[in-house]
């Protein structure tokens, strides 16, 4: 691996030695891989450099961001792992085509206050913000207003990308139409670093929204709050956010966070944020408020005290924190078609009766997307191996009767790895393998990844 | 081919003899392949028979829909044509996860009938209502409401394809979300039925809009008018369409039908429509009012009449039947980046100075797609085929030169292959071949068009 010094002009930029455990895992460090060499590349040429050397080699490579995925997607099975995190220069915002240059390893939290800075709004939102940019092209990441906008890939315009045997190509454009051949593109949007190695990223943005209203509303169930969000959908009330969380899963987040939830005898709350001008606005949350309340509603909370607004989503954004305050835990973020959400959740809610295994439920009621806390509380090594298994198989095998899928948005990843199999055909499978073979036939980037090994 | 009339169920959806001349082009006629057979599948089953009868004897498959392409997609070399157009059964509109499901045949106009009949809406709207939605997806159809509302791909959740070798795969769902797996589905679409064929399609649907206003703004020249777009873009006023036309080109639309626009002293004219809530609507136009007059618009008219709107929206959309009325024509659609408009219409402009061949241009404002036709007048034979293709390769070199693609909504089918392929790079070429190799190895499927061939 000493020839990566020729290939790296910067000495500090090549780690060989004692590589830090954080770069051999993923956000929660439960699976750990191993790797001869760390690299920092500055640019599209000695990313490009370093996957020439590879492929000559066969050595894999593993690419990564910030390494907040919780899939075990940045584990890398020896070799080179591929840092970006460096390459995180902001090239330009360019607001006569609507878009933004970048590097993959800018930060999304830097990159949205900085097109918010000029009038310009970014709308992937996923819950970490200190994911890169690179990452979340990577897993085409959704996150919260997805209702309205869509996700990562809606705002990908262009790619350059590296690949396994060094070549660049430009995928993409600044335009905002192409039927110009494939797009492969959008093949590399959300394949999880196992085609290509992204090292610029052409984003699409749109105009900031004036004014954003958060509005609370308390049902008496859940399946009642579920069943509201079609009506509010269909009525064109433009929601950018439809949540839902359970009372039981706010009384954890209340007590991590000392705040509070109103209406606290609601058995569940649906979540909603409106953004765009203002009157136009109010007149909407007015419509929402009608509707929710002829259909169930225990109350309407519009939040027009900003600190109160945030507090309401600090309670909403902490869950996953505060279950993990009190006990390891697994994360899943099954997705089913939005009609079978309460039907979803009532199966989950069946199997923590039967097995006693806590799954705290919650998330995107707008797109389907549910997110389960898969708790393990004082469970011995074996006992957690044993239930937690048992469970998903249950989970997984329910999602995908009601026509959901494994991952809404984290991926496959390492840990997703055998409920995926289970689900997609031969078929299916063989054809995603004859992908990866023709962008990478020495199998290198990422090949223990997920479905291509 | 007499194996056929075993695959296909009733004699009379096999051809093998005088097969109709229409079924050998596409809508313009120009050019003309050749098949021993055509064949009108009813199901994915019937067309994967097909397919495997083609796979196990190499015989070349073009898939068609309903021939209104304009770049010679549905031209055939030999073998069997697979005619989707019968397959045209609605199979759901489901308003619970705001999808339908549809067979490829079904064709655009009745497919937006009849969900709006139910209240949601089918945002696509390529200019040609009589194509099939499998054609649409095949060429990822662009449209008027882009600038709202996106391409055909925003609105594509599965595909049922049939591969070259007669495998049958589901790619996508209704789900909203999909993180799980390479998103085989985005490559099939805009491929040109040169990958798979499309035999089930679950489109994703919106709620209808209340409402809808269109405003015709005259300027005194196309760069004012331009110039107003991103503006009118970056103040949220959200308009689901921007369309560009220039006074010389009205003239032509007024003539063919009669009709007239305001303000005929105006060099172009910037024709914008609103939808979504009436009241929201009323004020949003009040803006896009204040603004342009702010920025060199002549003069602004709102369409409240429903019928001037349409008559308005008639002289725009006659435009290529108004130039085929007075002259053969090669349709163009090249895209640029938005802030390059005015710029490429000004070089068009120069060519025909320079060259005495008249193209007509106008188009998509809001997206950067600039319809062109160029147009024959009397030229003989000899100097149409020398004139055009020197203004194409200048046209095409200049497109390129701004950052253009060579179609944004067309495809590139067999008419455009040589522009694009001189833009595109040999990794890039040899990447798709690659994939294309990875889903056809024996190459039946459409391999004669453009980039893979």
């Amino acid at each position: 691996m000493r020839e990566l010094y020729d290939i790296i002009e910067d000495r500090d930029r090549v780690v060989l030695e004692n590589i830090p455990e954080a770069a051999l895992s993923d956000t929660l460090g439960r699976r750990r891989g191993t790797a001869q060499a760390l690299v920092y590349p500055l640019s599209t040429e000695e990313v490009s450099a370093v996957m020439r050397f590879a492929w000559k080699n066969r050595i894999p490579v593993t690419p990564r961001g910030a390494g907040t995925n919780l899939v075990g997607s940045t584990v890398p099975a020896g070799g080179i792992i591929l840092d970006l995190s460096r390459m995180n220069r902001i090239l330009e915002v360019d607001p006569d085509t609507f878009t933004a240059t970048v590097e993959p390893g800018v930060l999304l939290k830097d990159f949205q206050a900085r097109v918010e800075s000029v009038g310009l709004f970014y709308p992937p939102d996923p819950g970490e913000k200190a994911s890169t940019l690179g990452g979340n092209i990577s897993t085409n990441a959704g996150g919260m207003r997805a209702v309205k906008y869509g996700v990562t890939r809606d705002y990908v315009r262009g790619l350059t990308v590296v690949l396994a045997n060094g070549d660049v190509v430009e995928l993409g454009s600044k335009n905002v139409k192409d039927a110009s051949g494939l797009d492969l593109k959008q093949l590399i949007i959300g394949s999880e670093g196992t085609l290509a190695v992204i090292t610029r990223c052409v984003l699409r943005l749109v105009g900031r929204p004036e004014h954003s209203l958060t509005a609370l509303v308390p049902f008496a169930g859940l399946h009642e709050g579920i069943r509201s969000v079609p009506l509010i959908l269909q009525a064109g009330l433009d929601p950018t956010a439809v949540e839902f969380v359970e009372r039981s899963v706010v009384t954890l987040g209340e007590r991590f966070t000392g705040l509070s939830y109103p209406c606290p005898q609601a058995e569940a709350y649906i979540l909603l944020t409106f953004d765009g001008r203002r009157e136009d606005i109010e007149d909407r949350v007015e419509r929402v408020r009608d509707l929710v309340l002829r259909h169930g509603a225990l109350d309407f909370v519009p939040l027009h005290d900003a600190a109160r607004a945030a507090d309401i989503w600090r309670v909403r954004g902490c869950l996953v924190k505060a279950v993990e305050a009190i006990s390891e835990q697994e994360p899943v973020d099954i997705v089913v078609p939005i009609d079978r959400i309460s039907e979803f959740v009532d199966y989950v809610h069946q199997i923590e009766r039967e097995t006693g295994v806590q799954m705290v439920a919650f998330g995107h009621a707008g797109d389907g997307n549910v997110h389960l806390c898969v708790m393990r509380g004082r469970r011995s090594e074996d006992d957690w191996t044993r239930d937690l298994c048992a469970c998903m198989k249950r989970i997984y095998g329910e999602a995908f009767r009601l026509g959901g899928l494994t991952s809404g948005e984290h991926g496959i990843g390492l840990s997703k790895r055998p409920y995926y199999l289970s689900h997609t055909s031969d078929v299916k499978l063989a054809v995603q393998r004859s992908v990866k073979n023709a962008l990478d036939e020495r199998h290198i980037l990422n090949d223990h990844k997920s479905y291509l090994a």
